[in-house]
């Protein structure tokens, strides 16, 4: 983005068109007016130039990861699409134990997009920035044509700081390691599941969506051991538990009794036949914490926002390898196998 | 993307499918099939962790940058989608004085799209990483329905090092400094419009994308006083002299005379009544360099591939500040003014 050393000037278009996307003036407005006016970024470049004391300290490395996002509809319960990218980027950051620093956000908007969800979703990815303490400093904008696209997508990339020492591997988890999510689970899933509102549910569910950093810091301050942690995103659960067992070769073992569910999304689950395991989070993760830091772990946890709810649900065993299996309230056992298809699409 | 510890299963599909974008098995073997098998990015996170000695030079910075394309059709001669996604991130980093280092991508795929075009278009990305001498490192993929998409887009994001001292802004662009171009104008433009067909244009012009840092790093090291480089895509020369004026506060007087373009651009412009200094270029670039440097700076892009046809296209002056004026054939003097709307759309 070319932040000009002039006024912007306002966009005085109601939609978005054509003319948006071509390189012109139209297409300097729309970048000024709607998104550099609201992020700020550095200089006048079409790059950001940066620097961070972090990055000098003998030993850090940097965090580089990328994410796209389609989800439909663009705003739902507890937040919309530029929340989520702009949190589902600075989490993926969080959970590989980087401090995140600067994203970048891409748009893809389809002709006819009304500037004033534009504006919307450039103020909520502001606020979920400001929140998670990162700052968007480079962006492009596209414009497809009516039927090309679909509303918005946006790809946003993150930088961070890995601080020396620090390496979170799924291959580090060994028998005996202790499980333990932040919150509730499944919660995204069913908020889009409820918005979309082809389904009639009167339920009103809030999408778990929010920065995770702040608690990754507490976290590994508390539980430096720490071994892995993923954010259970598409695939829910149920796919980041069998990630992690699939790396380290161990079994995992979780109880369904402990699993922390909300009653409206375990209602939504039983009417559709939808399993909360594989529901999408936003705002949720699992740790693996050696047995004799988890309880170091989950009072960090317990003193955050974000980890209020924490609960251990299991924890790696020597048995069954690279397979996830929950003990049932009833007693039995049951294979939690990955996800194959898709549960729901566009869900991020 | 997740390379796990194990052999990738090949997909067998045909065609994408949602199920290749639900965060399930599908969509892990079409990750580990079509993508990492290509870039191998390093190590099994959703991040990739990286350092390079040039971060820690004192004074160093990092470059960071984002561009999405949707350019249609999505391959076309001389490119496709790939190579211009690899290639544009690429430029937007040389062009501001870095060296690229890492890139990631995003892809957001439109059901129904073949299997084997994706792997045409992975092999084109890796082909442009390895002549522009970087790595892709982190990736994602997305799904939408038929008809929420239209093929595939492409985020790229990069990450350079920017050297300590140096640093390329328009605004530092003087009176009297030469502007210089590394070849012909246009051809990316010209590519497209022929490629699409709906002109029944007989010409085949291959587009001029390609990667420009090695091109950068030898009028860098050949003319240090450099003022400003910009890569002319979208919006052409045109925009980017516009763009170069505005910021400097200068004017800028370009000769009709000398400007490089190919017969067939000119002609296909004459038919269609388009303008080459407004069509875009994905090879192309514009630097701004003080007077006494700039025989060094031409005679370095002279012994590179992309700058073998770099020529004098004119110079900033004192005369009409923030404006462009081309010396006509004719003798006459031409406001070129900066793009409003489009040209063509989805050029990239």
């Amino acid at each position: 983005m070319n932040a000009m050393d002039r006024q912007p000037r306002r966009v005085v278009a109601d939609k978005v068109t054509m003319a948006h996307g071509g390189g012109g003036k139209a297409m300097r407005d729309l970048i000024e007016d709607v998104f550099t006016s609201v992020f700020c970024p550095p200089g006048m470049e079409d790059q950001a130039r940066l620097m961070d004391d972090a990055l000098t300290v003998p030993g850090a490395r940097l965090a580089f990861t990328t994410d796209g996002f389609v989800v439909s509809p663009m705003e739902f319960p507890g937040g919309d699409i530029g929340k989520i990218a702009v949190c589902g980027t600075v989490n993926d950051l969080a959970v590989g134990g980087a401090k995140p620093l600067w994203l970048s956000a891409a748009f893809v908007i389809e002709e006819g997009v009304e500037i004033s969800t534009l504006r919307r979703i450039a103020a909520s990815m502001q606020n979920a920035a400001d929140d998670a303490g990162v700052a968007i400093v480079t962006g492009d904008t596209k414009v497809v044509g009516k039927g090309s696209g679909d509303g918005v997508f946006i790809t946003t990339s993150g930088i961070g700081v890995i601080a020396p020492g620090r390496d979170l591997l799924a291959e580090t988890v060994q028998p005996g390691d202790v499980a333990i999510v932040n919150g509730v689970l499944g919660d995204h899933g069913a908020a889009i599941l409820a918005a979309r509102g082809d389904m009639a549910l009167s339920t009103e569910i809030p999408s778990d969506c929010q920065p995770l950093n702040h608690l990754m810091e507490a976290i590994l301050s508390a539980a430096p051991g720490t071994r892995v942690a993923r954010d259970a995103t598409r695939g829910g659960l149920a796919s980041a538990l069998n990630e992690i067992a699939d790396a380290a070769g161990v079994g995992v073992e979780i109880g369904e009794d402990v699993l922390p569910l909300r009653t409206e999304v375990k209602g939504v689950c039983e009417i559709l036949g939808l399993d909360p395991l594989y529901l999408a989070n936003e705002g949720t993760l699992v740790i693996f914490v050696p047995e004799d830091q988890a309880d170091a772990a989950l009072s960090a946890m317990h003193a955050t926002d974000a980890g209020r709810e924490a609960v251990i649900i299991g924890k790696a065993t020597t048995q069954h390898p690279r397979t996830v299996v929950m003990k049932t309230v009833f007693g039995g056992l049951r294979i939690v196998d990955m996800l194959v298809g898709e549960q729901l699409p566009r869900i991020c």
